[in-house]
């Protein structure tokens, strides 16, 4: 039997998801329906009968502001503004779905586990277990401007303080023992102190002391999400996360990144294959390679520049306005770059790119495979890349909404499930569930 | 026309709404279904078929560990524990209903203004104008240590820190135009930056840079709750709030409570009757009226002493077990006891009230009156003390759930409509417009 492949559904509660001005694609519906749950649910049900594990809500806390010192352009251009509040969005996807897992991003930086555990435990019972976290921390500047936090956590003490955070939501998510309820209207006894541990921690970031405030939820623990991408990053994920999402602009690479994951896991005394792993890609599909093509150089076409650089300035946290449009990146000096550029040349095959091509490419798949063709071009490259990367699956990232996903689901989805690399039906419950099926 | 009366239910997403122990009652859903998204989304439309403004979600942030020092009674006797996260239920219900409101309780104390308002924005687009926030402090020992603060604000800051909140979040709210969103597919042109207000806010208590990262929401601003009591909370309502509720024993009470509400409201520049008034209310309904009174009785013989001490010691902020059960509450000097202990003597019709009945009484309804009898007594009741009062409805308290609410909307409500007290269709569309209705 072969091994399938698993998919998540790479969205934000906003007006972009990553692809910039795609709102403005006729056939995008995400310019005003973003707010409009009946917009989320319709989602929810084409990806479910798409088999996806689940959508993946990506988050920021503010609008970026880097790109020329201030957020106009971020806001004319739509570049990840506005941005609703992810985990809302949780019960509304799941009341339209049955199978189908939602992984929300909550930053660990300005809110205390306490609270944030709360919230993902209650989402867990109303979803009956299909909740995922993807564990984040803050890095851009506007999110401390906008929190007010003037005494940013140095860089080293970061994943310091994010232990610490994790250790205490293990705690808190534990203190309820499954079967603490009782419940028995005889003596008016609902639950049994001795099956609730008390937290009392006391450590150096965190204190905290009392159980959780919700009862043991179906998955216990939600689904723990990351996207590892420095050192100290894919250690984390390799200690804690169930599934890791990365951006890695070709099969080598893939594979680099897949070998190196599965190295750490084993460290940690964990079976490598138990974090799944799952790469970003693009689809744009067309009746012929040649439509599809056009198709993509349509998209291209339409995508401003200064809202491309606007996002690109605060994924990265440097002023692009700062630098020639015309210079290459190959002999740009930036501090805290992370290897994006590396990336946007791989992803353009290892040509050299100007600033300009390097928003562009951006700006379009934030420098993950773009795959291009016919629905069975489409699978093929799929399946190649599969078998190279070593990987789980693939994060697909939209283009316009939801009508990328419907042509996924509908013309891609039906060519891989007959070839045997891909589910044809859930045969899970939880998002824990689809994601450890093999 | 007569002045008609405005109800919401008052709830929490948790085990209890209040009354001690009623999910051990044979009619009662909530022991288990509290955390299923169906049992909210059946007594939301039953709440819409009896036409009230809104649900009112109550919240604490951590289970109480006042009475006897820690948390065990609590979780015994589900003394308000647990309860999950209230803001979650929102897209929940609305998804059931078209017009019934839906209040939350959030904190300010320990979030930043520029993640509560982004949660409410969002919830106000998802519900489509239908969401209210109840604005509280914390000041439970338990909320302090769960979230590990231990330099508890002074009382006399509260308010201040409060009030900067609001500021701050008046700001946010009213950062983007409604006609900020121009959405021009031609120039990829989003929105009109000139059209976003900056917040930058730098006060004693809070720092926020950036406008709000949601754009104008459909009631712009949240529909503002409080539950003024001392009168500094009195008058931050009068400021403030669109809507006020409070516990008042008497019809007396009642009176002397609204007038001084209104007349706040009025030396504040407000129309006196901008601030809806609502009172806490039980309802107690049988065929005949020895029926109720049995049903009450039966109500009240299963209410743990234990638990309704843990209750009223947790909400109080003192350790009741330390009082003799027998003392009269009347002699006994405690600090911090809020005038509790005068309403409870109050509902008691003035007589005396041991500690053990004070327990009772309050393990029952807070010490709001508890209307016994037929629909058509209570509708008698209602009615005198509506006139009585002169307050704008009335806050029903839950006995067993969703059955209390089911018999009132069905025996009750159309007694009142008519009576022409009460009204038999919304008129308007969002919670603002339902309870600014006259």
């Amino acid at each position: 039997m072969k091994k399938k492949m698993h998919f998540l559904a790479f969205a934000q509660h906003g007006v972009i998801n990553h692809a910039i001005a795609m709102w403005a694609h006729p056939r995008d519906k995400v310019g005003y329906d973003y707010a409009r749950p009946e917009f989320w649910q319709d989602l929810g049900r084409l990806l479910e009968r798409g088999r996806f594990d689940a959508i993946f809500l990506a988050d920021e806390l503010a609008p970026y502001n880097v790109y020329k010192g201030d957020v106009d352009i971020s806001i004319r251009y739509a570049a990840q503004c506005p941005v609703h509040d992810p985990a809302t969005l949780v019960p509304v996807i799941a009341l339209a779905t049955k199978h189908l897992g939602i992984g929300i991003t909550l930053s660990t930086t300005f809110e205390h586990p306490y609270t944030l555990c709360r919230r993902l435990s209650t989402l867990d019972h109303l979803t009956d277990g299909r909740v995922g976290w993807n564990i984040v921390t803050s890095y851009s500047s506007s999110e401390f401007q906008a929190m007010g936090v003037t005494d940013v956590i140095p860089r080293e003490e970061r994943y310091a303080r994010l232990e610490e955070f994790m250790e205490v939501s293990y705690q808190l998510w534990d203190s309820w023992a499954p079967d603490a309820i009782v419940a028995d209207a005889e003596t008016a006894l609902y639950a049994d102190p001795s099956k609730v541990k008390k937290v009392a921690h006391e450590g150096r970031y965190f204190r905290c002391h009392g159980p959780s405030f919700v009862r043991h939820s179906p998955q216990g623990r939600p689904v723990l999400w990351q996207a590892g991408s420095s050192a100290q990053g894919r250690d984390f994920a390799a200690r804690h996360a169930e599934a890791v999402f990365n951006i890695q602009p070709t099969a080598e690479t893939m594979r680099a990144y897949t070998d190196d994951i599965r190295r750490r896991a084993h460290a940690h005394g964990r079976d490598p294959e138990s974090v799944r792993i799952f790469f970003g890609l693009q689809i744009v599909l067309g009746e012929t390679r040649e439509s599809a093509e056009e198709k993509l150089a349509a998209f291209k076409a339409k995508i401003p520049l200064d809202g491309a650089l606007a996002k690109l300035s605060g994924d990265i946290g440097f002023d692009f306005s700062k630098l020639d449009l015309d210079a290459d990146i190959g002999d740009i000096e930036v501090p805290g770059i992370r290897g994006q550029f590396d990336a946007i040349m791989a992803a353009n095959g290892g040509k050299p790119v100007t600033v300009r091509q390097a928003a562009e490419i951006y700006g379009m798949s934030l420098g993950a495979p773009v795959l291009v063709g016919t629905a069975s071009d489409v699978a093929d490259q799929m399946e190649t890349l599969f078998e190279a990367g070593g990987h789980d699956g693939y994060m697909i990232m939209a283009t316009y909404m939801p009508g990328c996903f419907q042509e996924f689901v509908e013309d891609v989805v039906p060519l891989l499930q007959a070839r045997g690399l891909y589910r044809t039906d859930y045969t899970g419950r939880t998002l824990r569930e689809h994601l450890s099926e093999r």
